[in-house]
């Protein structure tokens, strides 16, 4: 399944996102990191600490950028930057 | 100067940045987008409201993240993400 390489980052802590990417990287040969909004500042964080501190071998295959339009409760609309930060080693 | 070409994101609203690399794309062909922390994910709205809302033609040329190691006052030492983001015609 491909989700099982994706890590979507949140509103956690950002070494519980580290440790997820380490995890995932043992036993994969690339991991995808993902985030919207606010979060894109965390992707970039767990992306850096898992390259500098617990896996240097690992590179930055890819970044992208891009808007999505998240539909409110309220059916609203509004656009949302999001971040994809591919991993691999 | 090479400085000429480059918009650094901090706290302001994120038009005003907007308007900022708009306008350097009138004089330049490429222009780049540095941010640190927090405000990575203001540069991510920046690029994607300049590129779908004032410059389809303009394509996202490069992405690079980073660590910067900053000193503070008090000569303790912390770790910051940062982005560049180049936008080229």
């Amino acid at each position: 399944m491909a989700d099982d390489n994706v890590v979507y980052i949140g509103n956690k802590p950002v070494m519980n996102y580290v440790l997820a990417v380490t995890t995932q990287l043992n036993s994969a040969n690339e991991v995808t990191i993902k985030a919207r909004g606010q979060a894109i500042s965390r992707a970039v964080d767990t992306a850096e600490i898992v390259r500098n501190r617990f896996m240097p071998e690992v590179k930055v295959k890819s970044i992208e950028i891009g808007t999505e339009t998240i539909t409110r409760e309220d059916g609203s609309t509004i656009n949302v930057s999001s971040m994809e930060i591919t991993l691999a080693k």
